[in-house]
């Protein structure tokens, strides 16, 4: 193969959401694609130069604004914090339309029950936002984070230090998903489906 | 979301191996690479633009090649062809180092039994080929396409069309796939692995 396919194939494959075998499908593509065509994806690409992170929450922004479209949106309600793993769960949760506070992006969660470096510096963000930025006390924290081992004990941390700041510190409920089989449901989801059952 | 994000999923989420929010996860994970990275993977997509397609096979050149390294590999037999649906259909082929001919490469299948303009042309290249540089005798073709209803229709056209210039046209043989279980093997399979069971 050409070294120009080898080497896309070398970067783009070490992306987390492409594996070796799709970005070589994806190479072939964009090789066989019209030049126009590809000098416009070229283009596109480009345009992420201009994105970074939102220095309060974490979610993306461009490059020359201060805050991102959701911290400096002044109709939410920034005492409400929902605290996610990545900026994708924003998206995934703004899609619901029922929630109108902020969110904070953790980056990752406590894997293998190690809380690095980089989430302290996240946890000390978070510290910094509720004490300095809105006076010591919010109305609720959210922690929608994945029902998962990791999810729970992240969750867990995320109480002991933040639970201080407001009554009220929830998670998302669990239960069967929407459309769900029992016949090919685990017993985890059914015994918390079980659990939780509704009476009404 | 910024322009640039939503203009990203918008043309990426195009290509035919991503979906939307395999972009979406994409587009905000490159969003959040060191600025460094961005730009060296942009370069990388850039080295693209130096690829096109080899005039004999259709495979993929460098664009200063006259044709791709299969076509001008001195050591292949050219009077051995192996036809292909796709581009990536010769990496896979190359990988069992069984076959030394060359490949010719369809583009598309006769979908809904249909031979399309484009299809027509390649066919046309392929009657070019071997009346011109091959006169008009080739040793073995082997079509390598998939066993499935718009294979098996595409196959027995290039058999008709292409049958005269060779005693020796194939197709890949048919049967269980290694590692199966009866079990969750599906009928035509189980048809052909006993039509076609190895008494060795």
């Amino acid at each position: 193969m050409p070294e120009e396919i080898k080497r896309f194939i070398e970067y783009f494959s070490k992306i987390p959401t492409l594996g070796p075998r799709q970005t070589t499908r994806l190479a072939f593509y964009l090789a066989d694609l019209p030049k126009k065509d590809l000098t416009n994806l070229l283009k596109v690409f480009q345009g992420l130069e201009n994105i970074d992170q939102c220095p309060q929450c974490f979610f993306i922004k461009k490059r020359d604004e201060n805050l991102c479209r959701i911290c400096s949106d002044q109709s939410r309600n920034p005492y409400n914090i929902a605290i996610v793993e990545k900026a994708t769960d924003v998206i995934t949760f703004e899609k619901i339309k029922k929630f109108n506070g902020n969110y904070f992006i953790l980056g990752k969660l406590a894997e293998k029950g190690i809380v690095d470096d980089e989430l302290k510096k996240r946890f000390k963000k978070l510290h910094n936002l509720i004490d300095k930025k809105l006076g010591g006390r919010v109305e609720e924290i959210i922690i929608a984070i994945s029902p998962t081992p990791i999810g729970d004990f992240t969750a867990n941390l995320i109480k002991k230090e933040f639970g201080k700041y407001t009554p009220k510190i929830s998670r998302l409920g669990r239960g069967l998903p929407e459309g769900a089989q029992l016949e090919f449901t685990d017993e985890t989801t059914l015994l918390f489906s079980f659990e939780k059952r509704d009476y009404n």
